[in-house]
């Protein structure tokens, strides 16, 4: 039967790459259903194709490694739905978002578990019957809570985990666990507003725009690659509360859209930037 | 010396038809700068490729129609400015827009000339060194008045003629001169209104958002393949007079923008609709 | 105890209306804790003021309709939430928004039933806890399925009536059940499609934005006065259906934020227009 | 004749101001033509009350003092256009978007003359027949140049000054002389990026929005009040020149929209934000 697949190469620039790669698939009975690069002006190099055929992907891989020059990243994803784990504390408003659309399979995405420091949102959660691991960070250390929350995704193993407003620091010990695969969302302002109470800064400040910025997580936590940025206008009426609310909004919106890029394998992560093909 | 083209490349898809053009500008030294496609999902094919080496360019061509598949469109264009003539008849802010753009080398493109059928901005097309031609529509018939434009443009034969609020219906046969090569700018709302006085329509209306289009001129005048299009909010507290000033500013930037991707090369017309590379 | 009140004022517009409202209102003790006013080109008047204070509401009116010039329009309403009922088919996107922002207390409003022409939405409803009435419209007349739809409402009595994607044409009679208190969300898109798959015409046309409307529904039922509308940017890469998904995104959005100003009393219908204080 | 007048008004609240200053206006024959007024959440009155009317202004202003609570600000200002003076460097974009506006009487204000440190925008704005003083900041001290400026700016005593991209720190000592009279266009990003090329440092930061900010210029130069505030999306094949280009574009925008708003009276400072009635 017919398996779609997505090949993702990223490297240094070579001439005559693209008609290298084409050629291997075509040579393979490949049919290419959508091609997208990108060179950087330092001359790196994207590529993101998606292709379906009848061939052995495994033999088609091989190729391409011997036939590419040395020092490209290749991955060949096979396209389906990513499998995934929800972090959340208390704040239902991007969790909602992304129950409802994982309800009619607008996710592109299964929801195995979600996890949360608190029981909050449990009752939301066992609406959509989805498992809800409740470990609550108290009388543990940072240490003691996130072991038990890794020993939880053992059981899951996820290909991204989704910060959903989970308001825990996580160690570079726990972001290791899982490189390039963990997302979060994060308010952020023009200008960005640190620290505790940010709608609050943002209301003091008097900004006449808000934000959220969906980000990977490095190990500087609100300071990963950006996958998505939305923003919406305020004005002196709106107090923080309003803005708070209106932050909210959009931080679900920017969430979503980021997720979707990511989960259909179009976003490249060079250096701190995202490449999204 | 090495000098840069664009290769814009459109028609039915054909598998392999990146990796041949590749192979076929990698066999003549050329080197791929940005290579940009889109296969529709009528499986209709388009691609942009930048390019730069020493090569004679009609040979490639010759090479290219020869080996490519038949019913392929082909085109190759040096990379440099247009030479373009703006018609306007007695509103400023386009024009102003693009003179400022224009004296300080950000339009990627020479304005040769600017006809009206008033002399309302003479003075300020004077200040930039521009040739005015005031070609009144009084006491002509529209078949005189465009002859007497046609004349004129054959002077200059521009490779793009901008409609910078010309507000002058042009005819059927007008538009044959240029096939693809008119440029408008539109006020269109949402919902769109026709006919005289759209913003005053637009305030009864009560529309909340207004906004503009820049599209390339067929022989339906506001209805050819769509640019670019931006929006702007707007509320009760605004009169007609209001919304006509902000659609005003809306109706520069989308035009600007929109230009910038034409002279670019970056514009394909697909039917009624638009492929931007 | 103490109980805010909004009162609503709008009419032809004459000299110290204000002076007057507060003067009365300062004479029995209210504090104005907001006051919003508007006075349209045609002089006509609009006035919000949000107020609380100890008092006899009823002897506070008649004081208002005795002191005040006739001809005007007022209302004083208790600050609380509204009682309402939506109306769906088969589309779950406003639904499960307005569902989620309900269940945290975020609507301002109380959800009072559902009532749907389908029954494909009953088990989402369900997961909430809210009455669900699947009323068919097969093998009934439009008339005998409106009076269905009328006994059931009948039941709730609802404040506003709110078609989150119903996709059956309602009756003038339907209508005068409801004046000004229907309110529905509406694709629309620059410029507007009628009729049957509007995003596969907006595919089709090349459009670069794609927009929603809420709005009143009178008679004409895509033609009330405007709420709130909202757009977002799209590409030749989006099919009709990533534009429909874009579009339910846009839609739930703008159906949340025009709800939101209803439901808080700040919108004022006048002709085709509103006018939101 | 009849004069138009604007009455700018803040200070604490008390019960009853609308009513007192309405009244008073009402005994002086003033028709007020719009009142817009806002308290903030701590009890802070703002309130501009356009009017017109026979009557001896300083008279009424006596009145409104001795009637009105002691601690208000209180200013009536003739609707007029304000005398302002620019300041620039060698950027065009914000310059020549004042300049079109100004020769089409757009702006709400009469430019005075243009200051720079730099001869580069002579040319431009010899065109539009305005005074420029080219004042080098060569061979002089920080002091010794803002003295020139200062001197050159007693001869016009301009209401504001527009600092149009003027790109040199100023000082406090010169802040002085224009206590809350300076307008800023900055840009500045989601996250907001301090001293040199910001663009650059916005391309490496892979941010997916870019903005700008007028403000108000205190004694922290990019920290004043903010009064406008817009962005624009950018993706990752933006280069940081095309960002300029594109944050260039917002700039000049930002800056007109938040000059209307000035110049039309219409912005409170209050602390560091501003109301805009």
């Amino acid at each position: 039967m017919i398996q779609r697949h997505i090949l993702l190469m990223d490297g240094p620039d070579h001439k005559g790459l693209i008609y290298q790669v084409t050629r291997i698939l075509f040579a393979h009975n490949q049919n290419i259903i959508r091609n997208d690069e990108y060179v950087s002006p330092s001359k790196y190099f994207f590529m993101r194709t998606e292709f379906e055929g009848e061939t052995d992907i495994d033999k088609l891989m091989e190729v391409l490694k011997s036939d590419l020059p040395a020092g490209l990243n290749l991955r060949i994803n096979p396209k389906k739905k990513k499998d995934i784990v929800l972090m959340v504390t208390k704040e239902h408003h991007c969790l909602g978002e992304l129950l409802i659309r994982y309800a009619f399979d607008e996710l592109d995405a299964t929801i195995l578990a979600v996890i949360s420091n608190y029981n909050t949102l449990q009752p939301l959660v066992g609406k959509f019957g989805i498992p809800f691991h409740f470990i609550s960070h108290e009388n543990r250390s940072r240490e003691e809570h996130e072991e038990a929350i890794l020993r939880t995704l053992d059981i899951y193993r996820p290909e991204y985990l989704v910060l959903a407003k989970y308001m825990r620091v996580i160690t570079p010990n726990f972001v290791d666990h899982f490189p390039d695969k963990i997302i979060n969302i994060h308010h952020s302002f023009l200008p960005a507003f640190i620290g505790a109470n940010p709608y609050r800064q943002a209301y003091e400040r008097g900004v006449k725009i808000i934000g959220a910025t969906a980000h990977f997580v490095n190990n500087d936590l609100d300071e990963g690659p950006i996958i998505a940025q939305d923003v919406k206008s305020v004005d002196h009426r709106q107090t923080a509360s309003d803005m708070a609310t209106l932050g909210r909004d959009t931080e679900k919106g920017v969430l979503s859209k980021a997720l979707k890029l990511v989960f259909n394998d179009r976003v490249f992560i060079h250096g701190n930037r995202t490449i999204i093909l």
